[in-house]
């Protein structure tokens, strides 16, 4: 029999159904399931055998699922701030990237970043980036629930030639970790700028072939938007559904500019957001229409980026971001309430990877992925509503306990499966690396 | 002579010139001076009997001010989130104040805030609420700067009957603080629709006599513009400047809405903006135009707000949200950069006070207002500019050290002069009682 272990929390919050709050409750734990939710003085006649852990203090929720990243980036963290996204892209961010980028780079950032991650309650990561077999390494490593995002484009970068090449490597590295429980692979089209007709194409071929999600960056500034009008003679969008790409396979990474008419066809064909909330500020992006998109029924979960456009891998302030940003760009302080806001970072994530029926709630049945929130700081106190507390004004810093598929990855606040001395060690072996070779 | 303290950081960061990072340097503090800004070995040379302070993974830099607060309704954090304004105002906020405020509830929630802003590295508040003795007294318990907002409206409470009654407390509490030298008074009109012209001219003459600033929620909302249009035929900053309220003494807490002439004038009579980012989302105000306001010269801080409209009072995480924001609005990814966000927070606030003289920067013969971060978490592992990983990476839970004054409230990120087990016991003794009283 499987190790059993019962979680006492003072608060349980299964997400499902939204806005639940359940008191003296326990939730069973057996091998990787979730396998009871159920009265916490029943839960310890029931299951006497059971570890028993109490979290007095603590609200007990899903792990957070991270719609959108480039893990392996953490390692250039900071490395170029403020400036314009075309300066910081050709100046900064490729030239580092050409520099750098290799399996180790990609397995140490990773990990450091997948560190952070899980510190704050982040327990799935859908990435997107390159040296997919080291992303996939990475994840198995740390126990954190991994998709990996395979990046294709056409032109050359140190991990393949053109498109082709890319698409065979990820082929190749989805083959080499089948039966890997935690590690997915989807196909991740860079964007609409940097990726031919042709092999959108094969993408779509490929992903229904092999039962494949797609991940791309789609309407992420107004520039995309105009070049497209000016090579194609219609918007992104409207050329990704004329080639077959919009269905519940897809998830399109920003969306910041979607027109009623774009945002009803992403309705109409089941297409899921990945909404990055702070790097659509901190490149001066925008505002994504979050609020006009839920109403419409699209499925909006939440993305940190990368650790170059964000700086911090921080769902749970991403989160408390997204819900302050929509009431605003909304001009409706109603809009994305601390429930609904919580569901963008757990349910909907799940949905959006095609995993709702595994992760993403605190069910019977589903994964244990699962996180605690201490939430007795001075900083969460006074509180009368534990959603709420989490939401507006607890920080990641409070996160004590994460499970993966039942293993807890974090047990009052100390990674079980990373060295955190060594990983800073390594970043900083980087960071001189990186310094020594200034940008051109 | 007064104790010596050498301060040994990795960083130090004065703020003073903008941008200036000194490496290997030390801070010297005597009494509450700081006496020495020098290598680090020439001040163990200097300073022989100094304690030496070795700070070997931490940047030093000015202690953060909070320009705007109703600290005291951190008791009242979470009890009515995402409301529309006025069901948020009407139907919780006013009638829960109606119901509990008074000198022990404001003494009480004031020290409860101030626990939380030392623990985030704010040395300084800009506060504004009632029973203002209440909230002389604690700052003077917890050793803050605390600059004391007497609130001043028409309409009884349960502190005041009517204005003159306000503006008398206002001058009494005042008189009853003379010599404290960490305490200041303000007069702080609410609003422009809760105080009329006559109690306007008042403020004007006794803040000229008695040389005090004026603090003043000022453009928050459309509706404050629409309804100022509607019973005085011009917006509120038209009619404020008829009164003769725009002048430097002013700091107008919001301005989200300012076209350009009021912009312009704004700038000509050197009003101070307090710029309350996360506030002005959860309430759906809007976005203040921050980086206009800055091309014209307009000195900008930046302020949480209470504990009901923001939930963090957490000035760290709000000036890299205005730098996020900043950026956005004003669709430039170059706009409030790092280092011009850290003064928005520092010297910018000072200035504000008409204290630049003495607090907001780390200069020979300043008041030792300083603040250590750690920034050896792996959070902010690579470091590439310590300015860029305090605004985009770190967290207030990184600030290990606080000292106002020169006396050290926060020691390796424990309070010294403030016992938090009594604050968390106080905080649920009130909630218990707030909750016991359902708001009608």
């Amino acid at each position: 029999m499987s190790a059993l272990i019962c979680l006492h929390p003072r608060w349980l919050i299964p997400v499902e159904p939204r806005g639940t709050v359940l008191e003296n409750h326990a939730l069973v734990i057996e091998g990787e399931r979730i396998v009871a939710i159920l009265p916490s003085e029943s839960a310890r006649l029931q299951f006497p055998a059971a570890e028993q852990l109490a979290l007095p203090e603590h609200a007990l929720l899903p792990g957070l699922i991270n719609l959108h990243a480039h893990s392996a980036m953490s390692l250039l963290r900071g490395l170029a701030d403020d400036l314009a996204l075309m300066e910081w892209l050709n100046e900064h961010i490729w030239p580092a990237e050409k520099q750098h980028v290799s399996d180790e780079f990609v397995y140490d950032g990773t990990l450091h970043a997948m560190a952070e991650m899980l510190r704050g309650g982040t327990t799935t990561v859908n990435d997107m980036y390159f040296y997919h077999e080291a992303v996939a390494r990475a994840g198995i490593a740390s126990g954190m629930r991994t998709v990996v995002g395979c990046s294709i484009l056409e032109f050359p970068t140190a991990y393949g030639l053109h498109a082709d090449d890319y698409l065979s490597k990820a082929l190749t590295a989805r083959e080499a970790f089948r039966g890997e429980s935690l590690v997915d692979f989807m196909l991740a089209p860079h964007a609409p700028y940097t990726v031919s007709d042709q092999t959108f194409g094969k993408i779509v071929t490929l992903a229904d072939q092999f039962d494949m999600g797609i991940h791309c960056h789609i309407h992420e500034t107004r520039d995309e938007i105009d070049g497209s009008l000016k090579q194609y003679g219609v918007r992104p969008l409207e050329r990704l559904r004329a080639l077959g790409l919009l269905s519940p396979r897809l998830i399109a990474a920003h969306m910041v500019y979607a027109d009623d008419g774009e945002i009803a066809l992403l309705a109409e064909h089941g297409v899921h957001i990945a909404h990055n909330p702070a790097s659509n500020l901190k490149l001066a992006s925008g505002f994504a229409r979050v609020t006009a998109m839920q109403q419409a029924g699209i499925n909006v979960g939440i993305g940190t980026d990368g650790a170059a456009s964000n700086n911090r891998l921080d769902l749970l302030g991403d989160l408390r971001l997204a819900a302050l940003l929509a009431k605003a760009e909304s001009a409706n302080p109603t809009a994305l309430n601390a429930a609904a806001a919580l569901e963008t970072a757990t349910l909907a994530g799940a949905r959006a990877l095609g995993q709702a029926n595994r992760i993403g709630s605190l069910v019977v049945g589903k994964q244990a992925d699962v996180i605690a929130i201490d939430l007795s700081a001075l900083e969460t106190q006074p509180l009368f509503d534990p959603i709420s507390q989490i939401v507006y004004a607890a920080g990641r810093e409070q996160v004590s306990h994460v499970w993966v598929a039942g293993r807890c990855l974090l047990r009052q606040g100390e990674l079980t499966t990373l060295d955190q001395d060594q990983l800073k060690a390594k970043a900083r072996w980087w960071q001189s690396r990186i310094k020594a070779v200034p940008v051109v």
